[in-house]
């Protein structure tokens, strides 16, 4: 992929930290799939099952981990 | 999301630890599916099947884990 | 949940750390399916299940991650 | 459970961190079906798909990962 | 495998370490079956299922925690 | 099993760390399905599915986070 998209991991808030982590997850699916067209018809799929919105929220899960302690937890 | 859900992950005790990993496990899915109709219409089925609900258990598992270390696992 | 079932994740001995992590698995479930009969139906099903008994073990995998690092793993 | 199985994370070797492994993971689905008739008649099936062999291996490293962190990685 | 392809865990930036990420994923892959042509062959199959594309950026995701902590989460 | 075969996490190059993950993921299965002839026999079936070898990558995934940070990421 020749656009940059990841400069840091560090956010300003936990809340941007999960949405970071959204966009870690969905470019892990992009770079195993870049054609944004076929994604788009996979959506009515994953979206309405139960079993896939919970793997995606695995994904998400394993990516805060990642931007959580890159932000020190965002401790004070 | 416009709305502002998580602006710390310090919690008073683990309890309420765990139960911010439910809240995180359950907005990493409201972020791929934010139709709250659609997700209530898949509870049926998610809550009485025994996989899901253990996938389900493994995600929270994975953002306790993040709460737990930012918080340091609650040592006096 | 009105009550109170964590108040810490320090534990004596390993075995009691594992212990825990299967306290912590089974009330991931528990928040997403509180109603005690639909579990108590599930089990049959899960627990003559190969797989998803592995996938149980991994959840408690994960959740004695947590404990063991919140306990210094109990070095002496 | 009444018997004590583990009494320490502490191994001499690697290798019987990665057996301690196994242990905690067949522990863990043993926490989950007790019976182990039942277990025995489950074997067949899971020891011979590919499948199941490769999530319990999968067990065995998350396992592995807290043994060898409580080792300090049998650093010299 | 013969042929040299991960001399450091070390990227200038967090995109280049995800990049590394998704290396180390296929990698994995190609250990256990170094078929390019069967590789190819299946190709078509899991980048159009919805399911296969998340496992997908769950490993990237697993990968992405190993090089994120290995370059101190490119910390300034 | 009698014979030894990890005496050490300490590798030289994070390839062989790679290396070594990939034995540990494979040992993972090993001690869960003894016979090399059933393991054989199941190859053909998951070295040519998608899922499988997504599945078997993830474990690898898991076991080099290990092995790198037993490692310290190689670090110079």
């Amino acid at each position: 992929m020749a656009d940059t998209w990841l400069t840091t991991l560090h956010t300003d808030t936990p809340q941007e930290g999960f949405e970071l982590a959204i966009t870690l997850s969905r470019r892990g699916v992009k770079y195993t799939q870049p054609d944004a067209e076929v994604l788009h018809k996979l959506r009515p799929e994953y979206s309405t099952n139960a079993d896939s919105l919970i793997a995606a929220s695995q994904v998400v899960a394993l990516n805060f981990q990642t931007v959580a302690a890159a932000n020190n937890y965002w401790r004070k």
